[in-house]
């Protein structure tokens, strides 16, 4: 039924991307192709991955436009070895139906379309939500991407949105594409892992995509892969330690979160100096942006600007905006919910040694939940990781797993607090040196204090 | 007496940066740290080393600021070895004087920073020359990296630039930076083969490391690791091949001069509609601009202004930016100096079809001397390969391999016709059915050909 | 004091071995050199790592020599650093005396020089005891390994051997060599990862190697490298859980077992038939034998009188020999002490089918302890991990890893009851049918399980 | 017609095998299964792919086991990608037949199945020839796996057979198993680059898979793919002249050569000590063997042999057999043509220090003809690699690469004369110095002079 209604062109022949993390992507669909070759999913090659990472993990240059490549070329896969080894034979069998495929390819290429530069800080910022504009790119009919979603049927870019936003019938193709163990994680952690060059987010993909199944309810994995499942959860967990949550990337954000707040209060204090206009961002200072403004954006754009304000007479704008293109980190400390308190003392130091502590003092606190059985009690329930058992039961993946079961319902992370390195000076002639002696007192091997 | 007029301070612990091609990039003195902390070091962050080759190996994302440091830690490596093995004993020994450790380090990591966006391109157009600004950002007093490099001694900014320029007395520092094998080489094809994910380029850097040595006039290779130098110079060629010379690469470098190329004839027209001023160019198209002009620009400053022309009144500007920004690569055919003759007759049927040919075709020839032996007679001599016999005499490199033989002294590459996509149409419903049928007699097996 | 009574002598230039794990194994001591070229060491290279492993991860061919260079070279690149980093001042200081490098790195060559053909399972047959043939074959005047330590100093060997046997004063050179984090162990998981093919093992040996560190009480770690420290442990019980204690492994080791004592059983009956005298083994089975009879040893010797036993008149001994020839394992189920008591219904079952129990049926339990802290009260307490905070405090690994101290001091594995495949045949036809049916009842979800 | 005549039986779920190399081995025929698990092709287990080579690049410890899976597995990616994209539509349209395709994988997988341990050394010797003996154990009923074969249809074992003797009719799958680019080359220079560490013979198997295609004749490569192609033959050449032609390599191979001769000299004289009877070998001394005698023979037979004669009386017998097993190379030199003449006057010396001359002096001529074009003025005329240009016609590969045309039909290698490394000492007390100088004035930059 539902393939009369579509409209799927197979290629005449498959068409490759070399890829340095799968090797070669394979495309097979028209409109596969079609879709990559958007001017809004081309704008993802102006878009890092990782943000500021690079500024810690040098070869993090990479973007999502290779990593929404990398989420397809999964996707693909998982299809390939479903509609092999699982086909459904009736409706409601539990296996899978291939007339599925497109739509989990289409989901799995586009979900992270809405993304714009430095993403979480921007949206922290001008209040913007990229998914509610990758919901926008897909449905609005002014894009291309919709075109040619529509191209397939009239109600497929609803059906591909609805993928994302977790509201398909099939549970199947949503949990392929999002859930604990989904191609999109699967693919950010082996690139970030080959990019970065650590090895923290390796993982036996080659395994896991030979025990994942389809099964009534979704995804789940034969319970001879549970260590390939275990060996990810750990691979994941180790990433958020090391890489994402790594202190000086956070000061990176801190720095730009800062840059833009600042920019922002100049404008909207009606005081910015017209010979420095950011063209493209004033939509977003002047609360009235359309989706077209949006995709005019990247990192490229943000840092021009960045560039601009180099020479800008504001001179906090003018110091974070260097900081911020020619990598000058603030430096930081842990801190608890008990040291919380201490703050506001260390922020009277770093006033009293000439730094606004409102640009130049940050907390930031970085928590991931690595993994975690599904609770129908909480707001956004996770959908838990199930090992199928030989005679087709399901067990929940931390009930195998001690070392799951360790980091599972535990959000993991830190906070930390962020301060001018001048504050660590040694220095014993500098003119605030009694100043950063005291700040110093706070400060035990990388935690905060109370000053003995 | 070197030593004691250059102030050399080294970190008390070593500073490591990770890397995925090198895994971690090893610096020991302070001067080498502050250089990296230059502005004028980290704009390069901001610069892709291949340009456009992303567009077709879309792993190539990195920058010419990872691959700096690539060429500074094997310089570095390459240091420590010939310091443990081939310390010089007596001056003229032709044997390693770890005095020029420093001055061979910062030429390694400075070698790049004249470097500007879509380098070659921009310097076709605009008539900059990123070796002489490269002495410049050495030289000039202005700059950051000038003070880092005066902290050193006075005379130590002109030393390094000598040997950027080739002119520094001793031909191992030379040959260690610029020669047929040299650190800048062994890095780019390293990290251009993990980044798109190729194998061409590459080859056995620890064994050349462990066969490299200094000798009287300059760098050479023990004879039983010529089969590895041999590795090198074919894995090269073959990157030439596969790679760089790529021609959808190309197409989307001819696409790139044509449009810098219309905006500047606009702009020199009087013609320019300042709403979609490109503030950071103005200097370019004026044929004024200073050092701090040439160092504002990225690649992301250039894509910022495409973006502006996205909505450019002029057709011909817009679309060449949303082809650049877009990926809509024009297509090509090979041709040599026997069959250009029929080229104009090319260009006759595209402008039949309604393009301008001269924004919409193009001719690029791409060739590359994979090696070759000195020869004084030619203008700007290269630098031959020599092979170290047990009893010390030389035999240079072609002499030994047929390989490199077969390939020595020989240009290869190709010439190829650029026009657009839709001459290939085979639509006999097509308004130019006609024009396109005519053009396509022109092609065989990716070459063009008298029709038949 | 040390050097003057030690003979040490270097090499006019270092000697490589090429290696697929760590590249290049550099050896700079002359008496490493004659060390590897002992007839004791080279026998190494007929001696497999992983014994019978190979036939299940097929790559896993690799031998106790090269292990033995790895080994090695990781305990070589840890002196590096440490005499760089972390050079002893004043006696007692905590630091590392470079005088210790040699006896560590002759220890880490020579630490597995005992291991026979098939290790634990020839040592359980015959009661041999590897570490105390390490012990002779350092320190009996026969060897030329003893003769190559001997000429060093007189108690060379007595120092080496005593490394090994953890009685060496220098705790920081024991735990080189020998603790939960030695080279023994990072050289074998990054080794076997890499020969089987499997990600399990891999860990960031590069970051280890970085933050390694000599205490007064052995060798820590930098907190800043808590996270590669943990991934590591990880990494050895991923290794553990799935190849080292892959069920097919053991079964081919219960044959090997099983072959090894229905040869003894026979020997001892007086009934060996001379035509397939195992010539180099009668004096294992003598329960008289000396080190050159233990010397004279391999996996070849082993398989060849396995090939002899071919055509044994003993059908029992010719059926396990050719099982273990051509690669014949028995199935298992895992039991648990609760469903122990079941095992001899199953026995009972096998026997109904025609196997003698004895030898077609086995008990298996394989159980590692992951790591463990420091407990004086138990037998052979484990030196435990100690992370190095700025201050110098140590913290003990498990208190600051939520997954180490998931897998702390819990012993994990399984036990496995195995028998003959056909006892799983579903073959209605056959003879035995009934009891291979009343044999299945007992397994569920590859687990034993009182029938219902 | 085929299929109603072949017993083709699929597994229920593919089988898989984890490689190093390829990652998994898929096995979907239970015929393969089968053939896998005779006790000939478990043999293969036991004799190393590269013989004596793990002396000098010790992890190439890996067996013909591995290797025959491995050709088997590209093999069968070759079909499935010809069943895919090149499916025969009417007979003899030079596409491809997919029930061809279990003839293929059979031929692949059984290629080597006649060899013996260290193979060409023993052929030399004992007058063996692996490739009638593959026939054999492909068409004697007395085997294992000719059973196997005849379950396939009765005529199968004479099939696969002829697919190896390259007289079957169908010219694509004589040269998927055989040509001058095959499934074994490949597999072979992809494993024993991962096994020795060396890089040489990597090459692009992923693109050499996308770009290769049946044609009338046989199997060529698209235009495109031209490079990939040539890289490989270069692989190639540089694997020949770095690893399998290394001088130590071919020194053990001499030693092994001149031990097993002076045994057969011993045997034949009738001299020989029956205490150290070579059980498994008295057939070969006698010109005697069956298939199964020869299939009782592996490297560790041969090993344990060799250990039994450490302790024979004969001394020349007792010392090859320890220099073997311990790795106590001759030296080398090489020589041509021209200077073979003072051959005789090395060998004089030779004998003046002591050492018989017949054992202790070798000469070793070791030549690869690394591709050529077809010529059938030949005997044995190669089959020349095709280039498939875009509209079918063919060219030939040296016609389209320099490097290729470069090395096209030239054989190259070198001869080296061996000798006792003791006749390089420069040890002037020695008895023999005197001897000694005067061999070593003919020696030169590793090569044979003429003493001045």
């Amino acid at each position: 039924m539902k393939e009369k209604t579509m409209n799927i062109k197979l290629l005449p022949r498959e068409k490759v991307f070399r890829d340095p993390v799968h090797n070669y992507i394979h495309v097979q669909h028209q409109v596969i192709l079609d879709l990559i070759n958007t001017p809004e999913f081309q704008r993802l090659r102006r878009i890092k991955q990782l943000g500021v990472a690079d500024y810690v993990f040098q070869g993090a240059e990479h973007t999502r436009f290779t990593h929404s490549l990398g989420v397809y070329e999964i996707t693909r896969q998982i299809c390939d070895n479903f509609a092999v080894n699982y086909p459904t034979q009736t409706p409601g069998d539990g296996l899978w139906d291939d007339n599925e495929r497109l739509v989990a390819l289409c989901a799995a290429l586009l979900h992270d379309i809405g993304h714009g530069p430095y993403s979480h800080t921007f949206e922290h910022i001008f209040g913007t939500d990229h998914e509610a504009i990758t919901r926008r790119i897909l449905t609005d009919p002014s894009t291309k991407v919709n075109a040619v979603l529509r191209g397939v049927a009239p109600d497929f870019p609803e059906k591909v949105a609805s993928v994302i936003a977790h509201t398909y019938p099939n549970p199947q193709v949503v949990q392929m594409i999002s859930s604990q163990i989904d191609a999109d994680r699967m693919d950010y952690l082996l690139r970030d892992a080959y990019f970065t060059g650590t090895k923290y987010g390796e993982f036996d993909l080659a395994r896991i995509l030979r025990v994942i199944r389809p099964y009534r309810g979704g995804i789940g994995f034969d319970a001879n892969g549970m260590h390939a499942v275990e060996d990810y959860i750990v691979g994941r967990f180790q990433m958020y330690q090391q890489v994402y949550f790594h202190p000086v990337s956070r000061s990176m954000e801190m720095i730009l979160t800062h840059l833009l707040e600042r920019a922002k209060t100049l404008y909207e204090a009606g005081k910015f100096d017209t010979r420095f206009n950011p063209r493209l961002l004033i939509p977003f200072f002047e609360h009235q942006f359309n989706l077209q403004d949006y995709l005019r954006l990247d990192d490229g754009v943000l840092n021009t600007y960045f560039t601009y304000w180099l020479d800008y007479p504001d001179l906090v704008l003018q110091d974070l905006a260097s900081r911020f293109l020619s990598r000058r980190p603030l430096k930081s400390v842990a801190f608890t919910n008990q040291t919380a308190r201490l703050l506001p003392k260390l922020k009277a130091l770093v006033a009293e040694a000439g730094f606004d502590p409102e640009y130049y003092t940050a907390e930031n606190d970085s928590f991931d939940l690595p993994y975690d059985q599904y609770d129908p009690s909480v707001a956004d329930p996770k959908t838990q990781i199930e090992i199928i058992q030989r005679d087709g039961t399901l067990e929940e993946l931390s009930t195998l797993s001690p070392l799951v079961a360790a980091i599972s319902g535990k959000a993991i992370g830190d906070k930390r607090f962020y301060f001018p390195k001048v504050m660590l000076s040694k220095n014993a002639d500098d003119l605030f040196a009694g100043t950063y002696t005291k700040f110093q007192q706070y400060i035990l091997n990388d935690s905060l204090i109370e000053p003995r």
